[in-house]
């Protein structure tokens, strides 16, 4: 790189550096809001081989709109010449008169003036760049897919009021030759860190695209790509390959065309063909990490960092489920990555980006991933998302898309109002063995109530009122339901499901768990379900780090973060023992050696890498470091450190202006605030002392009221 | 052209010609019905420029599903190999497994098997094309957009019974170096006839790509086009232009990236740029004339062939509006060219590839084109398409999109049940003077019944039954409404509009001439109806050839043949005088020069070439030759000869099976038939005599039954 090049990018990084905390004030390429998430996920999602077949996605994929126009009114006191850069064919206005051709640059006279640009673009989406001294392109800019006009009789053409304008979508496309369609994640060279024989070692799980340097001869090679070594080795086994041929007189490199998930690559000749050396280009999303914990166990710092490292390998243009297979944006998956995201990189741009992609566009001809379950997860991300961020203006820009889906799904009840399969409903849950799906399962009533109080909140943010009182109505229904139909007093649980009306004996832990941190049970109903369920060894274990997601969320909920502690240690801990740099898809600790790679009946089947199995993240920022919102967008906040048998420990949690730092050991406690009111509260054996502020007695804690921006060092004797 | 490229054309040709009446047994690309009509659509509606700038429609466009899944079963009895062509990445599955990669040929073997091909393409339509020795790709191939199959737990891949299979859609891209992607209306050469000076006259309204030869020099060529002489000269009033620039020391041709209509082309130069010549590639659609007419006045077979001609200059891709301006597919317009081509090329594709692209995809969002009467039109052009051609599996293929369309309209009833404009919604009726479109419209209301009718029909087709009785009652609801809230007993008339719950006293054409060819009044009312609006003066007049196509069609049904023959000559007689080479937009006799190319308020915003300007191929046709189908497919067919103060006439109307002759003068009537069983019948004033058939008098006709593929010759005397 040259100097000036490096002179550049670091007046580019300082520039961009510079609008990341303020309001826009620079120009950025625009577009129908969704419509790139939709183009960029279907980019995306078909970019999976498998044994180096094409594998796409088996449900509805959809397009953004091809025409669209975009519009904004300004007063400029001066004239200003504005330059307009387009992806598409297109044309410009000035007060609804066309320009000759597409012109690049414009003249704006003084005064109130409206510009609109209307582009056609089939292949990519619809995208404009407008920059001048005063006027450009941001997401203040309006933009409809169908501009109603029409002509009158006299030949006047006249907006009709009818248009449905939303305000522009937009990232960080903010340079005029970046337009949207070239968008690629950066990459950055890696080396391998062992190699014996045919078999490359990267040294740990990774991503990117493979290059092989000095290739010579004439043959064919073949690329075999394994998280284990045993896949890698494993020519018929390997889930991913690459297969080339060349003629090749004098050395040449080749850099794969498809980026892929591996440790080791097995790079196998034939002919005359020689190979200098293996390496790779990394590719990875450029998030920043603001979240961060460390503590007395460095077990758990250990399940910490690789977690940490697992989450950032799965978080790429979205959020997806595993970057082996699918590497698809699944639902269920990118809920749980949205929690972890708050306590990590706070990154809320990838969190719209995912539920926009996911939701695509209307008719709704299927649930979400065509799973039911799936469907509420949308819903219950949107609630965490507008908890966590406090952005009203995306409920107000997606709120006809939550209704549409949400309608969907009600239209798919039963007649007793429940959630039933129905042909093309996939009730997943969970991967579990002899797991019922028949009638009506008790889980996916819990989700749709939460998703219909969800449908109330966005409702009444919307200003639909109508819709509120329904949502509401329906959700107290559905509650209230809930506990009559399923709550089984002699077992002091819900039980899993109903079939012809009545109830089965069957319980498990799904719908219990949810219910705690939903706050569905009353306490006794809590402290009855913990024994009966959630450390009832009768009850079916769950051995997918997806739902023992919730299973210890659940737990720490119930203040068990010491048994949650040892429950992390056992599970992940284990999976580190058996070499694991990333975290999987399923961990079984009965299984021995290559057999832990097996799953879907394939020998390699399983994912090494899976984003659910990062949880520790979301537990650690949540339960332990104890910080969570409580009004949106952390305008209120609690803070309730718990050690969960550790000696100390320390870390930050983003919120949407600034980090919470919080410092915890047995005898003192150091909070470093950010923005908003927040309660510190703990217990103690000794009455604390804080020097700066006055700490009250609540039941068996004490609280403490936080002010932005201050620090508070609390004195105490933690309880064991 | 070389010996060996006409010989493969010819070939070609031949090999094109052999299927085109059998069965088809040959591969061709294939794609989820309706996809590539709708992209097409967006390619041919994007192209219109206005004044060198982008024009596009103002109303929502839709895409194509950007992933598609195919599939057919075959029994086969020897192995067989098989190519496979997509457009688009894409895998193939024999039996649910992949084969590795993406295969461009496959061995099947024998036995029952099931080939599945998967393909996403994103700017273009997914298509394949498969070809082995008995395996094919046709419209057998069964597609969805929504391949839901899921996983269970054993790992195993399951389709889920729900998904929706349609048929797939095809044309006539019978090669694989052809697929639709690549599709271009046909061009050939054409010069012009006279040079004056900077204007080249190409001695008739023409459609094409100019072409400048022998282009040399330095500095800007201009093109302003004309469809007068008058709007090409006019530098700032030509609607279509061309600006270019060269640097060209050594002599090139140039083509213009965009075909233009223009009988004249002005061709402005500066600097020091030459042209040799000035020629063009005349670009149309390859359909062919099956109908025909000629009669014994010279200025009638003037008319029906500069009918003709415009007619042809607007069936493209689409049936289009006009060939200047909009070159759009407007539903109104649209839907008479499907009446005329019925007369002329029964070119069934033509008319199902546009009612595809002006419905589009769901969600319905507004009313096709923006214009209630146009989402009505387009229920009757599937009325009239069904009766016409028979073609049930359109019916069923597309049943759902008919009902998307109807559940959107009904939807929009206001609470009295009538249609009245909501915001976005355009009523227009007709480009006329001072014309209400204010409150409840009788025209909308009997357009819907008719629609109402129409999907009462497609429900029975589509054997759902639950719709059909609702359609069927609704119409019959609306029909009676229709009497009891718009007749006017004192006034013989429908009267224009309900305001206000009340009467207008206003009384326009169209209503009352459209019950008359719809068969809602009873003899008495159209009787009544003829004399108080069709040829009542002070009734506002028709000013256009859109809605004089109806008026002359209304009137033709009463039997006013003589009548309208003189209106015909006086009306489309009077633009032939003026110089027409092809048929207006509108016409006002009273107008005087070049004020009959101004509209819309802009000198030469008229079109002079517009399909609704071609309807006496369609009068002359059903109303002369009086050749009508009775049943759909012409499966019975009845043909009423009426000379209409001719001497004689004679021609052709084609069906889906072959083409009926009929030739007629005041003394005898010679028909040929093709299938299906018709009734001849006729007035005469003597007994009329035929040798091969027993004719029946039936009141004051006689009837004739027409066997198939005979001739009849009937002696009669026609009355006056």
């Amino acid at each position: 790189m040259t100097k000036n090049l490096i002179l550049l990018f670091t007046l580019l990084i300082l520039w961009q550096c510079s609008f990341a905390q303020s309001q826009q004030t620079h120009a950025t390429w625009i577009w129908y809001p969704g419509d790139f998430e939709i183009w960029l996920s279907n980019q995306m999602q078909n970019r999976r081989t498998d044994r180096g077949t094409f594998f796409p996605v088996f449900w509805k994929v959809d397009s953004h709109y091809p025409l669209v126009d975009f519009h904004k009114e300004f007063n400029i006191s001066q004239p200003e010449e504005v330059s307009i850069y387009a992806e598409g064919n297109y044309n410009v206005k000035l007060d609804g008169k066309p320009f000759e051709g597409a012109p690049q640059k414009i003249i704006i006279p003084a005064g109130k003036h409206k510009i609109n640009v209307k582009v056609f673009n089939q292949a990519n989406v619809p995208a404009i760049y407008i920059t001048g001294k005063t006027i450009f392109s941001d997401n203040s800019w309006l933009v409809t897919f169908e501009d109603k006009e029409w002509i009158d009789e006299t030949g006047k053409t006249s907006d009709i009021s009818a248009t449905k304008w939303l305000n522009a979508g937009k990232w960080n496309f903010d340079y005029p030759v970046n337009p949207p369609s070239t968008f690629k994640l950066p990459v950055t060279p890696q080396n391998a860190v062992s190699k014996n024989g045919n078999l490359i070692d990267f040294g740990k799980e990774t991503f990117g695209f493979v290059k092989l340097n000095g290739i010579r001869g004439t043959g064919n090679i073949t690329l075999y790509y394994g998280e284990s070594k045993e896949e890698a080795l494993s020519v018929e086994g390997a889930v991913t390959l690459d297969r080339l041929s060349f003629q090749q007189p004098v050395k040449k490199d080749s850099v794969m065309p498809l980026s892929k998930a591996f440790r080791y690559v097995n790079v196998v000749t034939d002919g005359t063909i020689q190979v200098d050396s293996v390496t790779m280009l990394y590719e990875y999303a450029d998030v920043k990490e603001k979240g961060s914990f460390r503590c007395s166990d460095e077990e758990i710092n250990k399940i910490y960092d690789v977690a940490k490292y697992t989450f950032r390998l799965n978080t790429r243009e979205f959020f997806i489920d595993g970057i082996k297979r699918d590497r698809w944006v699944w639902s269920g998956d990118a809920y749980q990555s949205y929690l972890m995201n708050y306590y990590l990189f706070f990154d809320n741009e990838t969190v719209s980006r995912t539920m926009l992609a996911l939701r695509g566009k209307d008719p709704v001809t299927g649930h979400i991933n065509t799973i039911m379950d799936y469907s509420f997860y949308w819903f219950l991300g949107i609630y965490d998302y507008y908890l966590y961020t406090g952005d009203k203006d995306f409920i107000k820009q997606f709120y006809p898309r939550m209704q549409g889906l949400m309608e969907y799904c009600l239209g798919r009840r039963n007649k007793d109002g429940l959630m039933e399969g129905m042909p093309g409903d996939w009730i997943f849950i969970d991967w579990a063995d002899k797991l019922s799906k028949k009638g009506e399962v008790s889980f996916e009533q819990l989700l749709l109530c939460r998703s219909l109080e969800t449908m109330a909140l966005c409702a009444d943010i919307t200003n639909e009122k109508t819709d509120a009182t329904k949502y509401k109505q329906y959700a107290a229904e559905l509650r209230t339901k809930l506990f009559s139909l399923y709550w089984n007093e002699s077992k002091k649980a819900l039980v899993h499901s109903r079939i012809d009306g009545r109830q089965t004996e069957n319980v498990t832990r799904y719908a219990n768990m949810f219910a705690i941190f939903f706050d569905y049970f009353n306490q006794q109903q809590k402290d009855d379900v913990k024994k009966s369920v959630l450390l009832n060894d009768s009850i079916q274990r769950i051995t997918t780090p997806y739902m023992r997601f919730y299973e210890l969320e659940a737990l720490c909920a119930m203040g068990e973060q010491d048994y949650v502690l040892k429950e992390m240690k056992d599970y992940w801990g284990g999976m580190l023992k058996l070499g694991a740099t990333s975290f999987w898809e399923e961990y079984k600790p009965s299984l021995k050696g290559a057999a832990h790679y097996a799953m879907y009946g394939r020998e390699f089947g399983k994912s090494l890498c899976h984003a659910w199995g990062a949880s520790p993240l979301y537990l650690l920022g949540k339960y332990y470091l104890g910080v969570k919102p409580t009004a949106p967008g952390y305008e209120t906040y609690t803070i309730q450190p718990v050690l969960g048998g550790l000696q100390w420990m320390e870390g930050r949690v983003p919120t949407p202006k600034g980090e919470i730092a919080v410092k915890c050991s047995t005898k003192e406690i150091t909070i470093n605030t950010a923005e908003g009111i927040g309660t510190l509260r703990f217990r103690s054996t000794v009455k604390p002392v804080c020097k700066t502020a006055v700490i009250e007695k609540k039941d068996d804690c004490y609280e403490l009221t936080l002010q932005p921006h201050q620090t508070y060092i609390v004195s105490y004797a933690a309880k064991k």
